[in-house]
């Protein structure tokens, strides 16, 4: 594998380094100007509308002496390559959304991969399994057969490479092996942690992909875990929460999964087991939230996930979404343009609605996805338009 | 303990011996008539426009040579008494509903009951832990700490003496003792059965109730099982199965719970268990049904079913269906009389509203048990009422 070269994605990569993924002012700043002005702008410390003078003096600082080109080599020595929007293998309708939910990082601006699955195609048709690290041995039983169950089908299981249901759900994928299995993780492709799951993860890069936000080398942290968790719940048609105690992180996963308008799906168990109080929870719906799906095997998955691919829920979902719209709302979506953004009073006007209608029905819609902010005003997002995104990498 | 003597008592007696309990022909025959003059008909063996010619032919069979007198005494000798509706401790509000789903039996005409409690108090703040014979330690366990942590909280535990779930929610309930328990039987109330259960039976009818609509000595069988799910639904603010295989009759008393408008709970278990699966099934809702409400505790339940007795459901329900109603059909509500009944047209005239209006919204006003059908035409059932009924015994 051969480093990358090509300017942009350099830029990336260094932007990988120096600047916390899922930042909204970084991730608005490239879209606004480019990863090459950004990174420069970095790297000079120099502030812009989007970047802020604190968070550009955070990233000089990392900048300092950095030697992207190091960093490029670095991954083509664990067999690592950088992906970006715009490549055949990014999975752009899976990667693009709103800045919705107040806890929704923003999208990934690159994937460091490693694996030899082609992650867009392996994607297309996957469910996350996530869960508690300490597991009881009726979760990693139920992991597991939820793995062999869908990879049997041909679904990929993405995880998170822990201990735990993670694993057993990694494990079970490998041993079926009919579809592969992804691990996203909260550090570099190149890293075994936790470190007892190295030949796991070895494993994994063998026959499946290993996926990062984060460089070569990069340790995991409490953020980095709760923004990978998003990247989870984002690359999949939906997110089955396997076990999980009241406070486990695999419960953010579901939120995610929730505010990306994905499938939340939870196992039930004993009720004596505090391992599945979480489970429990979600299946209730706390805090006023949809309750979550109750799936006991693949097959329930699958019927709720529907048969992804070629008629998956990405491409039949847009359709469902605005089919099930009230009537002055799809109006409303119908005036929103899909490029170039339009002012409130001049979708208002196109729709023939008054303003006050526009103001109050496009909060909700940038919540679902379906539009979103530009310079200019609003414009409808790929789901908004019911129909495969372009590539604007 | 005397026995019953008085003619309409004799009677109702009398027509649980020969008339299979839940049939609608004699429940509305008795309304219509009065138990003497059915009774009269059926050993006589003479039909009316309620009761078909089979119908009569069947009971008048059994009737031959029947003496009621021998059967009270033989009640009064088990220590068991006769209730009917009217009694101070019969459980009018609970034990009234019109004619709704296929499967929902008509209403008790009597209740044969044994044990120091009055049954209309016991009830008012009562619950059903239901679920299946053959559960397993786990089931078991769960259903002894729901009636422990529900009877400790002054809520009685209603259920059906049998093996399994039933058992240790008895045993439970009167291990704690700080609110009773209450066995409804598909048989006599001085039957055994099951057999295995004669010293916890005998132990119920010493502190709590047994309770039956079929005679001294009656045998059960699988109709009078599924007719008994009803009741014990209906006595209760909500029904929790505990435990249920696919098929199990548990199951049954979860869907009269829901036609009766009562709160459906389930336990979930481990997805590995097949005394769960009926529970999952529930959670998920099936065939189009609302799906049961999850509870892993006594809290849980509480927090559903509410504070029962003085401000319990019973008595704030009626208000609160009444009011998430659409306006037309509170309306057409307002417009039904609580005596003497009133006719489509009429009904239309004094709601202001069309006929056909009328005649959309009362089929489902009918099965919600709000209102229901009498000679002259509608009529407001005591919930549809919103207060407590009327005593028509």
């Amino acid at each position: 594998m051969s480093p990358p070269s090509d300017p942009d994605r350099l830029a990336r990569l260094a932007l990988s380094r120096v600047a916390e993924p899922g930042s909204w002012p970084v991730h608005d700043a490239v879209r606004a100007q480019g990863a090459e002005q950004v990174w420069a702008l970095l790297r000079e410390g120099r502030s812009s509308p989007q970047l802020s003078a604190a968070l550009v003096q955070g990233a000089a600082a990392r900048a300092q002496g950095y030697d992207v080109t190091a960093d490029a080599a670095r991954l083509a020595a664990c067999g690592g390559r950088l992906l970006r929007p715009g490549d055949d293998e990014w999975p752009e309708q899976r990667l693009r959304w709103p800045r919705g939910g107040p806890q929704l990082a923003a999208p990934p601006l690159t994937l460091h991969v490693r694996g030899p699955r082609l992650l867009a195609e392996v994607v297309e048709s996957s469910v996350a399994l996530v869960g508690a690290r300490a597991a009881t041995a009726y979760g990693e039983h139920v992991a597991s057969e939820l793995a062999l169950g869908l990879t049997d089908r041909g679904v990929a299981v993405v995880s998170g490479g822990a201990y735990g249901i993670d694993g057993a759900a990694h494990r079970a994928a490998l041993s079926g092996g009919r579809a592969p299995t992804v691990a996203v993780l909260a550090c570099g492709v190149d890293v075994a942690y936790p470190r007892g799951h190295d030949r796991l993860l070895a494993r994994i890069a063998e026959q499946g992909l290993l996926v990062s936000e984060h460089p070569p080398g990069a340790s995991p942290t409490r953020v980095r875990f709760l923004v990978r968790n998003r990247l989870i719940a984002a690359l999949t048609a939906g997110t089955v929460v396997v076990e999980a105690a009241l406070r486990s992180g695999s419960l953010s996963t579901a939120g995610r999964a929730r505010e990306l308008v994905r499938h939340v799906m939870a196992v039930p168990g004993p009720v004596t087991s505090a391992m599945s109080a979480g489970c429990h929870a979600l299946l209730r719906g706390q805090h006023g939230e949809e309750p979550a799906q109750l799936v006991t095997s693949a097959a329930d998955v699958l019927a709720l996930v529907g048969r992804m691919g070629e008629d998956g829920p990405e491409q039949r979902g847009p359709e469902r979404v605005r089919d099930g719209l009230p009537e002055l709302v799809q109006q409303v979506l119908e005036a929103v343009p899909v490029r170039g953004g339009a002012g409130e009073a001049g979708i208002a006007r196109e729709a023939g609605v008054p303003v006050l209608a526009v103001q109050q029905v496009m909060p909700p819609l940038l919540v679902a996805g379906l539009v979103e902010r530009c310079e200019t005003g609003w414009r409808l997002t790929a789901l908004g338009a019911g129909r495969p995104a372009e590539r604007r990498g």
